[in-house]
């Protein structure tokens, strides 16, 4: 099945969700319009759907090799990345300086869906040396980044992250690779490193590992942890490539999905490495690359649950099987004329476009923090991270599942491509902090810290929703109704984690997840419920009507389907604590 | 990581949730008590543990393979088999008269558990051969039963059920395989029809397969089927085998789960098949073995989801990671420790144990409604059947997804799993029947049908368990709040149901997976809750202390976590109708 990018829909929620007119004010941006923008995305997708999403099939199929220390990626992929190299595509969002496109994070996101629904295997190799750019802009020094941003921007070398050991995976504080300074100032760092995606592999000419290691003299735990940059080839003072650093792939992991991205595990065996900023620092650097990573974990799951919602259609259109229930016809019909199958599909697309709406709003306000420092912007940017990584995560998977579901019988034959999606996506609420780690994020960081303050802020901004949504036609006051609904579960959930969080630790993150989807919940709605309002100002104007009135009637679908289970999610959070602390026989 | 099968809870569930009492005094099962039950229960017990239980991730990862037509089964399942056949297993539920254990279903749906925890690839042959047999032994005429049943019974033949053809899912109105009459009496079957469970392989010596086809004067659509046994060799009259039929395997499906088991594509060419019952009744006779086919799949989500909670429950109690959030230790704890792993954890245990002890109660109607034909019986049996059918198969792949999450990065590596658990949960909503045709049954016939008077017998039942519950300790009424909160969330919808029904079929129809799932989530709360009853009086009677707290503790993790989302289900029915069936651009 052809995967077909949703521009429209994008560039829609660039428009209206991201706080456009903002972000194009920053001198930064300033050179962008919309009409460029979207000829660019146009190009991106045309790439993307016709070079890349043939590869899907072909590389779970295949997956990625390993053979004595070497991995290869399946045929095509290496004339694909290649490709992707030669127009520049990883260029995209960054600095200009250093040879990128300079477009702000809003439209990288976009970008992001279409690479990673076209094929979420290949997308994460951008995904990887994206982070390890950020961590490069931000923290490296002079010298590092004149040697490593320009060919990683140009997508020649790639990058990873480097955290997780056998017995650090979530606690990181139980890194172990040890790191110790040589006179010149390098270190040799020794240690074995798993779960490293694309670790090894042979699209590029180098790879940079981006490494958590530990110093001899360092403190115990977290704050004892200094960032190094591993070359997989050493770099000459003249930037060409010299010998091969003491890193090797000892194998690559047999996984569930995204079986074209090989998932190593490295051996560093008195490796060079060159310290990054300052030692004992290297947590902090790293959560500068993964809260980003985290965000495009979020946007992978939006991939996942576009790229399933159009296959599923595209069955629901052809698959002719039994009559409507409501006796209208005596044949056979498409199976989208059955109420049950357009359920399933409406849930998969107001899923689909509930993320991608809250998505664009908060690479807006990413951008915004980013570029003005504005606290209030900082914040809520922060706050909405676990929400966009845990929604749309956890929701792909949901999303996959339903898609499995339209295709009855073939859903769970491989070759239908239906059940990648299912395997792929389940990776999603895994990496880059689990679903119970942005929770706690959430929870502890994002909501205990501040007093509520940006908690509150957020559903005021909603209450505002609301108040326009009252003045609009029917619809858009049944979707402001569930909308007050959701709102008031969460402020009563909020209140409840404000008082319980004093006296009862435990019980108020017993019930750390549930407030987290609550809140990506409510979220995803109020930007759908944004998007009808905007779709009904379009249709008084004339303006896209098929595309307007589709919109409003998917945040009516959420509103009424899915913003309900806010208050489900609310009874477990003030009611269900003690039920489960007490299961103490878990024990 | 070995399986330990749940036989006191299962011996639980049999004794206070499946009407023992009233099923023991049926004089055709009066030669069991439980003691003796229990002692069975515990031999097959070992059997699956140690005998199959290993087979399960061999299967997967080697799979049934496919050459030249014929099917082989990998290492170990062709001794395992033969072991289970030397045992007698087969024979559990089956008459005495044919070589039968005479078990009621009660008991056989315990083993059924078992035996699909240990492998869900294995259990799925035994489970089609029950279903030949029930259909052979209600619908089959003397000669025939003499011919087939003692075989199939004693395991040394297997059945199939042939219905699925490339145009006839699960509209099998559209089934084209043609049958005609030869002057013997006998028929000549040609088509061909896909996804046949263990439609060949090498475990027996005679496969028996159940074909549905339509004979040259028949009306068109499902009243023109008729059901035709046609042996994979022939039979002589001396019951020795005879030639090979014409009926050929051309392939196997390459699936996403249960993966040892063979999915044929199965060719008949002019075979020789003999009609069962009468012509045209095909669809009616189909419905008998479906039915219990259909129970019995809902008996696997229980038993993939028993599986998947053991792996996860070990795993949190030896994976060591990060401090407690409660600061009460400095040291990083087993993950068990941490809030949200609990939640996940009582999560898993609660939707498993509210499946069994639903499946028990409805199995105990079935063999009250089987053997004394009470109406009542009948109909409540009947009503219980979807529910246990979707339930248990939705909820597996939320508990198999979950068991996943608990492992972290682990969970997405194949030779951990747990990933197994999850593919192979996927198939269950979809066989026999979806969870939409599950809905339509139960809306349309269970319903419907009667006006109501079913569902509300239902209603008054759950309300009896929550008078009951009222008067016991805090934490009965609390179950007892809870349950009836969700009582009268299904008392709303099916109102409603019945109401919009006469005006608006596209409407009801468009809540029907919701009121489903809606309904099963409440019996399974329902059983749970009179579980906790149970066990409230056995501790104040001292006895088996652990097993009956725990019991109360899983039951009020149900009613506070679970049972709230009888409410969301509800807003979804009642209010949601319109905003589905107006997405019209979908089409």
């Amino acid at each position: 099945m052809s995967y077909q990018p949703r521009i429209q829909d994008l560039m829609f929620c660039i428009e209206h969700l991201s706080q456009w007119d903002k972000v194009s004010a920053l001198a930064v941006y300033s050179d962008h319009d919309l009409t460029v923008i979207g000829a660019a995305l146009e190009g991106y997708a045309q790439f993307c759907a016709e070079q890349i999403a043939p590869l899907s099939f072909i590389g779970d199929t295949l997956g990625a090799r390993f053979d004595r220390g070497r991995v290869t990626m399946p045929g095509g992929h290496v004339q694909a990345y290649a490709q992707f190299v030669e127009m520049g595509w990883q260029a995209l969002t960054h600095p200009v300086e250093f040879g990128g496109m300079g477009l702000p994070r809003t439209v990288g996101a976009a970008a992001e869906e279409i690479l990673n629904a076209a094929d979420m295997s290949f997308g994460l190799c951008p995904l990887l040396t994206d982070g390890a750019i950020e961590a490069l802009l931000l923290t490296g020094s002079d010298e590092q980044k004149a040697t490593y941003l320009e060919p990683l921007i140009a997508g020649r070398w790639s990058g990873t992250m480097n955290l997780t050991e056998p017995q650090a995976g979530s606690d990181l504080g139980r890194v172990a690779t040890k790191a110790t300074r040589h006179s010149d100032g390098s270190y040799c760092i020794s240690g074995t490193k798993i779960f490293i995606t694309y670790g090894a592999h042979d699209l590029t000419e180098n790879i940079i590992h981006l490494v958590l290691a530990r110093t001899p003299d360092a403190p115990a735990g977290p704050q004892g942890l200094s960032l190094f940059i591993v070359p997989q080839k050493l770099v000459n003072p003249d930037r060409t490539l010299g010998a091969r650093n003491s890193v090797n792939c000892v194998s690559i992991e047999h996984k569930l999905g995204v079986r074209a991205s090989p998932t190593a595990v490295l051996e560093y065996d008195n490796a060079t490495g060159f310290l990054i900023g300052k030692e004992n620092c290297g947590l902090e650097y790293m959560f500068i690359m993964m809260n980003a990573a985290r965000f495009s974990v979020g946007v992978q799951g939006i991939a996942i649950s576009e790229r399933a919602f159009q296959r599923a259609l595209a069955f629901a259109r052809s698959r002719v099987q039994s009559r409507p229930v409501n006796g209208q016809s005596k044949a056979a019909v498409p199976i989208i004329a059955h109420p049950d199958v357009r359920r399933m599909l409406m849930r998969m697309r107001s899923l689909t476009e509930g993320g991608r709406a809250m998505a664009a709003a908060t690479a807006g306000l990413l951008d915004l923090a980013h570029h003005q420092e504005q606290p209030e912007a900082v914040a809520l940017a922060e706050f909405m991270v676990p929400l966009v990584k845990s929604f749309c995560s956890e929701r792909a998977i949901e999303v996959a599942s339903l898609g499995v579901q339209i295709h009855g019988g073939m859903g769970f034959i491989e070759e239908t491509g239906a059940a990648q999606h299912y395997r792929d996506a389940r990776i999603l609420p895994i990496y880059e902090g689990t679903t119970a780690i942005q929770a706690n994020d959430l929870l502890g960081r994002k909501v205990l810290r501040d007093g509520g303050t940006t908690a509150r802020r957020f559903a005021g901004q909603i209450v505002e929703t609301e108040v326009l949504l009252a003045q609009g036609e029917t619809a858009l006051q049944a979707i402001g109704k569930s909308l007050a609904e959701a709102r008031r579960a969460f402020e009563t959930s909020l209140d409840w984690m404000l008082e319980t969080s004093h006296q009862d630790i435990d019980g108020a993150f017993a019930g750390s997840v549930p407030f987290l989807m609550m809140t990506g919940t409510l979220a995803a709605g109020w930007k759908l419920a944004q998007s009808a309002a905007v779709a009904q100002s379009a249709l008084k104007a004339g303006k896209n009507t098929a595309f307007m009135t589709q919109k409003i009637a998917t945040a009516l679908f959420f509103a009424q389907h899915i913003l309900p289970e806010c208050t489900t999610e609310k009874s477990r959070i003030t009611s269900g604590a003690q039920s489960l602390l007490d299961a103490a026989f878990l024990e």
